[in-house]
């Protein structure tokens, strides 16, 4: 029986500050811990959006694809889905959403995901260009990517809330990924306007943190002098 | 099978700061994950150390017993243990034998556990002594402690070590709790010189962060004034 109290992460936020964006998790070894996530691919190539067991790549030309369980990946997480109703709301952009939803769900300090299925009369997301050895810093890295932006679309809005104390680790508050209903248009969120749309949440008492302990760059790395909070701020 | 490569933690440090000291889970499911492991009982209430499978329990006082299945904790930590040699040290203190560790595991980043068997010429424990609500912050119910010292002694030094953007979720760094093989004298550790001792270590790559979601008071706690980071460098 699958696990919906588990949220999954592979590697932290803070490993991708230096650049350690080597791919230590195949998206075949991610779908063991959900049906559900977000992600992006080794060398920061493109934001991932998994909905249904169906991992969207959203590259940084706009296009999408589905991605084999061969692609891997510095960063991921993963769920097994089972939304509850959480409110349906009209007029909001992604501040007042957040803030909303941290209202209505009284779950601030536990990690959950978000689910929004609706319209936006204008959204903003951005795909990363995927790099290659040797890796520059996340800030240098997300200098070269797409930014897009669409108006009237309709659908999916997944996101990832994660207490304060775990900024580091993952990324403190809300993290958005999106895809459109034609898997047309997609990214990571930058900011959007909902016009109208169902908000369901689904809540987490465990946070399963898998750490990249084979990947000798990463266990040797010395993260004493990386501004990983202005870091993640920054490019986040 | 148990499984050697996770570590279970119930509660975060940050909760403790505030004084959020309800027992959220018993021992009997903590042993569920692990034989080996440390905690503190509800209210703070002294320190605990569980060793192939057994719940040790220091005292305030200083007494120490066998904790029941239904004792309660905010906090505790267990895993399934399965060490292997590191090195052998010689007229070691806390500091020295910690730099050490590190160097030699190569671990730095990931989470693992240590146990020291070896004789101490000198270690100072400590216990808190258990408050009852309404709780008081941390530091404050911290200061109702008792220290304890002894000379010549045997016995088993456990810890956990916890890479620095977990700081907050854990103790960044070392955690260590102790009991003599008489089982007559133990707590948290607060400094020692090892004369001679057997240390041996287990690398974990996945943190198991269970929280207490069905505590209210902790549900809706504001940690945002909370000084989470100076809490924990005072009392650890």
């Amino acid at each position: 029986m699958p696990n919906h109290i588990t949220l999954y992460q592979h590697g932290t936020l803070a490993l991708l500050v230096p650049g350690l964006l080597k791919g230590t998790i195949s998206m075949g070894e991610l779908l063991k811990h959900g049906d559900t996530g977000i992600g992006t691919g080794e060398g920061l190539d493109g934001e991932l959006i998994i909905l249904a067991g169906k991992p969207y790549h959203v590259h940084a030309t706009g296009d999408i694809t589905l991605a084999s369980d061969s692609l891997t990946m510095p960063f991921a997480n993963a769920h097994f889905a089972r939304y509850a109703p959480l409110a349906e709301l009209e007029n909001v952009d992604e501040e007042e959403l957040n803030r909303q939803i941290v209202s209505l769900s009284r779950a601030s300090n536990t990690f959950f995901s978000i689910e929004v299925k609706g319209t936006f009369s204008n959204i903003q997301t951005r795909a990363a260009a995927k790099s290659t050895p040797p890796y520059k810093t996340l800030t240098e890295t997300a200098e070269n990517q797409s930014v897009f932006t669409r108006d009237q679309i309709t659908g999916t809005l997944l996101g990832y809330y994660s207490p304060q104390v775990f900024n580091g680790a993952a990324v403190g508050g809300f993290h958005h990924h999106f895809i459109s209903d034609d898997h047309q248009f997609g990214g990571h969120v930058l900011g959007f306007h909902l016009v109208k749309g169902d908000v369901s949440y689904q809540l987490f008492d465990t946070f399963e943190q898998h750490l990249p302990v084979s990947d000798k760059d990463y266990m040797q790395h010395d993260f004493s002098n990386d501004d990983i909070q202005g870091s993640i701020q920054k490019s986040e």
